[in-house]
């Protein structure tokens, strides 16, 4: 089904203030949610909002905590989230890096002790929005073996990189496994096999069927030992810029997806730097030689990260975003609606 | 053959003064190219050390150049390599990045129109040994097709990522692609396959066969997608922080590899942050949990990146680097002793 964009600001507003948020609180964290689904990234868009009640009503996630400084030197800034709402947490931090750049080229926030920030990419967009280029990344609980093991120990880890452009911003949101979950579960329900391998059956052997990935959760880390790899990585500066928690201590805290997770925000502020024109044309070069590639036989034209967000966001913008029916019922149910 | 690390420092010193370096520079870029052979990471050790030398003859890399500050802000500073040796360059900046770091918590040096690194790798492990959290990639001439392209437009853009840690630093240096060209060569003379799919032969079929990827030049993005778009983002990223080249430009430099690329070094200081100790308790915690994962069926254990590389330093320092006897020979000459 379609549902206009204000229409699900309205309702995850109402289902999110009913959970105990103040309004104006979930007023920003639906529009997240309701931004997520309109540039296609349903599973953590609209899907997620019913699991954020949860959060709330089992006070994993404290609606009224504030990020706090724990430290302040040169361009870095330490925060600690209080187990705030992760977007709210996230918005704080992504905004503070872009403040600190504005006055200094480069500003660095780091902040640990949050909760889910949902979709990634939602900072890297916010930040090429505001004409800032940006580095943001999150740990998690384990979700994905390391390279030569069997069982749980990295962190999906999404990372992000954006880059403002006038004609449509870069922006790469990428998780550590090569296919989430999501995805597996998507394509099982449909009968059909994931596209390339995503994981390792239970006897060890790489599979692209997702039932099996999902029963041994032996998910493939993205380009196999390198996705390990930078998963084990970017767990460890999250930790340690922000004297927080790395997966190993996510993990026993068991409240759900990255609860007590640690976060890191760097913001790069180009008129501080060559200048806006000088980073424009940088980014239009490199969009044109990427689109301006010969297709492969499976392509109509290679893309640059962000470009497909942009024409789905257009079209449900101008459509309706397309919602899950059973997701669109229990939203409505969370505001009371129904 | 084996060959003692310091005789291999001698003779590479020897081969790059006689091609027009000081003595004093000679020693020091020598000395990488035989760290990188002992770290086991050969293609950018002593087998690079012959084309440089070409370079040099060339004059595509200027045996006297030295960076010059472009401009400097808050935490970050920007530098022109004037294509000096790209071993000075990367050293002087990575340096900068952690002089700074040491005084602010945190430092940024972007270098333009520099030239190869070699192994990035090295600047990683350099950053540890001083203490220092890094991070730091380069972009370079395109080597690879963009996701749903066929023609090369991307470059391999090797990124590093460095923890410091008392019982081994956590080092990742990977390229974006899923394998080296290099890789692919050995694999063919060896009448082998890769151990997963590497590329794309001329009609767009995956194959783990080398040739026909050598052939068609349409070499994987480690994870598919994802690895273009974070090869596009840190081009991008490159050449917007050192106001240098993206891989557009670089390539109709057509001087060889890396000629003209654009680099960024961060260095955090964990002294200035949360502590040395905190710092390594993190990496600890993290190294532990990745080792003591239940292996898979092909492993004895799961390691975290640069934990094999000690390994075989340890066994190269002890019993002699494994140097192919042609390069060896091929070196000698350089340095005239033969």
């Amino acid at each position: 089904m379609r549902v206009p964009f204000e229409t699900i600001c309205e309702v995850v507003t109402e289902a999110f203030a009913r959970a105990g948020m103040r309004l104006e609180d979930a007023r920003t964290c639906a529009r997240v949610h309701a931004e997520s689904s309109c540039d296609g990234v349903y599973s953590h868009g609209l899907n997620r909002g019913a699991r954020f009640v949860d959060y709330l009503g089992r006070g994993w996630v404290d609606p009224d905590a504030r990020p706090t400084l724990v430290k302040k030197l040169g361009a870095i800034e330490i925060h600690d989230g209080h187990r705030g709402p992760g977007i709210l947490n996230a918005f704080f931090a992504a905004d503070r890096a872009m403040a600190i750049a504005a006055e200094q080229g480069a500003g660095i926030v780091s902040l640990r002790d949050t909760t889910h920030w949902m979709r990634g990419g939602t900072y890297g967009w916010r930040a090429a929005d505001r004409g800032f280029v940006a580095i943001g990344w999150t740990n998690t609980e384990s979700c994905m073996p390391a390279w030569g093991g069997r069982d749980t120990r990295l962190g999906n880890n999404p990372f992000v990189m954006a880059v403002p452009r006038k004609k449509g911003h870069i922006v790469l949101d990428m998780a550590m496994s090569q296919y989430s979950y999501g995805k597996l579960q998507v394509t099982r329900l449909k009968g059909a096999r994931l596209p390339y391998p995503g994981g390792f059956d239970e006897d060890g052997n790489l599979t692209a069927e997702p039932g099996p990935i999902e029963q041994s959760r032996r998910i493939l880390p993205m380009g196999y030992w390198k996705g390990s790899g930078f998963a084990i990585l970017l767990d460890a500066l999250a930790a340690i810029l922000s004297e927080g928690l790395a997966t190993n201590r996510i993990d026993p805290i068991g409240q759900g997806s990255c609860t007590g997770c640690s976060q890191v925000f760097m913001a790069f502020d180009p008129r501080q730097l060559g200048g806006e024109e000088f980073s424009d044309r940088v980014a239009d070069g490199i969009a044109d030689y990427v689109n301006s590639s010969v297709p492969d036989e499976k392509s109509r034209e290679a893309l640059y990260p962000g470009q497909s967000t942009l024409r789905i966001r257009a079209e449900h913008r101008a459509n309706g975003v397309v919602v899950d029916e059973g997701v669109w019922a229990e939203v409505m149910a969370l505001a009371g609606r129904s």
